[in-house]
Order: structure tokens, then sequence, then C-alpha cells
């Protein structure tokens, strides 16, 4: 039997709150067993391009990576944000390894072909360096990646988060029993996207099908549930979506994603 | 018969300039066997600071890293410049992982102490974590570091690359046949400081200590020197002194100092 990972996406809302982040780090720092972190990037990249004059472009509400953006992302998300949480982790008895896709590899990615819009410096996810990060796991490090990866010809690029969890999630899943776990501002997936009560318990393929139908889960749910399903059928045991409680079992309500 | 390891301290100089730098990286790339890369920092850190429009405070030449200049230095160096050296290192075939001190506790520190001066978050390393370095070096990986470390308690803090480079030395000496290289502006150390090619090529204890007593080596070289033969007390096999291109033998003038 293979042993359990658990991978944990913690995104921009608990990095912006000093307070909450905190609070996700001890209890992902007691979070028992093999594990790993991505974090997303939050809004120190945006006040830091900001205050170096820098115009943002954005296209269909996405920003458009250039050649200053991504040294900007680089040094917030690579540098202050993944150094400090792993300083933090470290204070906490949690041997973390901070970690962009460059670094040993880890994470093999390609610029963005231009169909319609060219965003510059973004980078698709070709594969993991699955060995390399068991390395690190074998070490007793935990592994905590930021969202930024490399084309493996000495470009930097900026990631998506989301996917970069997903892809390790997959990419980890030949050697070790994943669970995927998406933390976010809601507590699951919601019947009702007002009511923070009305969690959907437990979802797999049949039920989610039967959720789009009815027009339950939609709009900006559809893609996120889309690579959510997508990692399952690559391998990922279970995916879980709630707020950051969810990792330590401090929170009743949460969605379980199975096959 | 222990393995060899060589160990490669890069200064601002070089990283200062794209072209340098690329040069250098392509030589250390090519340096066979296992290797850690040890970089400082540059005129980025000091740029981004003037661009934020915060003041550096100086006290004896050197900078005060308070709060905001601990968050510039851990941006430029562990985010834009580390991240930068380690992709180019991954496109030239050397599967390079950057690191602070922080990333698997490596280098472990505390703020220097208070006597007549406070420099701020200047960290003064205790030691480093010799078996993680080697876990790295064992997956095939190349450790590139940058000049900040930790205190264990959360707190990031700006630490010397010279002394980073001869921590890690010493500490990798009870495991591997280390050779320190300190690549610079100079050829070596000089008999005449005017004069590039007058380098002396082999100093050892006895040597060092005529060299002090008849005044060539004074000044800024004193305390260098002194870092360096105390590296080889504690177990350094050698120390290299020269320019960049030193590395891959290129050079036909530099200094090695043995005990």
């Amino acid at each position: 039997m293979k042993q359990k990972l658990t991978i944990v996406k913690v995104g921009g809302n608990v990095i912006n709150n000093a307070e909450a982040l905190a609070h996700f780090l001890s209890d992902f720092a007691a979070l028992e067993g093999d594990k790993i972190l991505v974090h997303g990037g939050g809004k120190r990249a945006t006040q830091l391009s900001e205050s170096l004059g820098l115009k943002s472009t954005m296209i269909h509400g996405r920003r458009v990576t250039d050649k200053s953006t991504i040294e900007v992302v680089t040094m917030v998300y690579a540098g202050l944000l993944n150094k400090n949480i792993v300083a933090t982790l470290q204070s906490k008895n949690c041997n973390a390894i901070g970690l962009s896709g460059a670094d040993g590899n880890s994470i093999q990615a390609h610029k963005r072909e231009v169909v319609d819009v060219d965003y510059g410096l973004v980078g698709d996810v070709d594969g993991i360096n699955a060995r390399n990060i068991a390395t690190f796991i074998g070490g007793a490090m935990v592994p905590v990646f930021c969202a930024i990866t490399h084309d493996g010809k000495g470009q930097l690029l900026n990631t998506n988060a989301d996917t970069i969890a997903s892809s390790i999630a997959v990419g980890m899943s030949n050697l070790y029993e994943v669970s995927l776990v998406y933390t976010f501002e809601k507590n699951g997936v919601l019947t009702s996207v007002d009511d923070d009560n009305s969690v959907i318990t437990n979802i797999n393929q049949e039920k989610y099908d039967e959720l789009k139908i009815e027009g339950i889960i939609a709009d900006g749910m559809l893609p996120k549930m889309e690579n959510c399903f997508d990692a399952l059928q690559k391998g990922v045991s279970e995916v879980i979506i709630g707020n950051p409680t969810v990792i330590n079992n401090k929170s009743q309500l949460f969605t379980t994603l199975v096959l």
C-alpha cells in the first residue's frame, strides 16, 4: 500500500492577512504525515508593481506578465512570501523547504502559446520531477511551492497556483496515495452561493454531472471542478475543498470529491 | 577516502554584469564533481530600495538592515537573483536548487548582538545542516545559496556571503574533502595591489605570518585571510582565491591557501 501524502493549496486571501496566515501555518505545521504546501500570491505583487510605477495590463481580467512583472512576482512569490512562510514553518518545528519550479527542475513548463491573446511570461505546466520531490520528503523535509515555474531554457514563468497544486498531486500519485486539499474563503462547494452552510459534503462524477445539469455548479466553479475531476481521473485519491481550518479537521463542513 | 566537494563563492561584481554572470554560470555548470554555489547580492537591492524611497542607514560603512531592508534583500537575493541563477543553471544541464538558510534549516544563525552598534536584522552563523545539504547532493542536485539565513524563531536575517561560504565549507568537511573557492575581481592575493600579475600562488600558515609581518597582507585582506585560515584549521582541505575563470582552470594565476 502506498504511503499517504497531503498536498495543501492556500490562496491569496490567507496570504494577505498576517493573522490568518499565522493560524493557517500553525495548523499546517501540526498536520501529520508527509505533506506539501502550495501558496498563491496575494496582493503584495500588485502593491510592489504600483510602488515601482509599473503599469498592469489586464486582458479578460487577467494580468499580462511582461519582463518587469515576472521580476516583481519572482521577488514577491519566490522571495518575500516563500521564504517568510518557510521561516515561520521552521519556527513551528516543520522542516520546510521553499521551492520554485526551477529548483531541482521540480516543475517544467512552457510559455503559454499565443492564440488570441499573448499573456506574456505565463507558464503552462508540462510535468513535475516526482523523484526530486520524493527526495525532499524522504529527507524529512516539507516542500513549500510558490507559483513560479521555468521553461528549461533559463526563463522563469508566472503560473497559476491551483494548476501547480493539481500538477504536483497528479505527478506524485504514482508514488503516494495523494489527498489534494484546496483551501479558500468558502466552507466548500455550496448549493446556494450566499449560504456558507449549504455545503455539499460529497461529490462524485455522477453527482457532479447532476449538479451541472441543475445549474448548481456553474460559472467560475466549473473550470475549478473540471480540474479537480481531471486530477482524480489521473490518479489522485481524493480532492477536498474547504476553508483553511479544514486541514486539521477543525472544520465540520467541507466538500470531498472522489471519482 | 572522502569524496571531493567544491564550494564556489561568486560576488556582487559578477552578479551586476549580465554577460560576466552568464560566462561564470557556464563555467560553474561545466565544473565536474559535487559542488555548491554561494552568491552575493550586488547592486539590485540598493536600486530597489531607492526605487521604493527607502532610506539606507550606514554605520561604519555597513548597511543597517531594518524591517524594510530585510524585505528588500529577501526579494532580491532569495527571489530575483537566486531563482534566475537557478533557471540559468538548469538551462545548462546543471540541476541547481536555490536555497536560503531557512530552507531545510540549512543555515542556522542569530541576530548579531548589539555591542556598540545595532546592525539590525543581520545574522551571525551558528551552524549548518550538513545532513540536509548532503541529501540534495546525494539526489544529484547542486545547492545554490543566497546570503539570507534565519534564527529558527521565524525571522530571516541578512548575512555576509563570504561567511556563508566558509560556514558551509567547514560544516561539510566532516563528510567531504572540501575545496573552497573565493572568486573576486583580482587574480588572487597580490604582493602589489596595483599589479594584477603579482599573484602569490601558494600561502601556508608560516608564509601567511611572514606576509603579515612584512605588511604585504594588510587592511581589508586581513579579516578575509583570517577567515580562510580559520576554515582550514576547522577541516577545509584548501582555499583558492582568484578571478571567476579560476573554477575551470582557465586562469593560470590564482592563490592556493593550505595549512
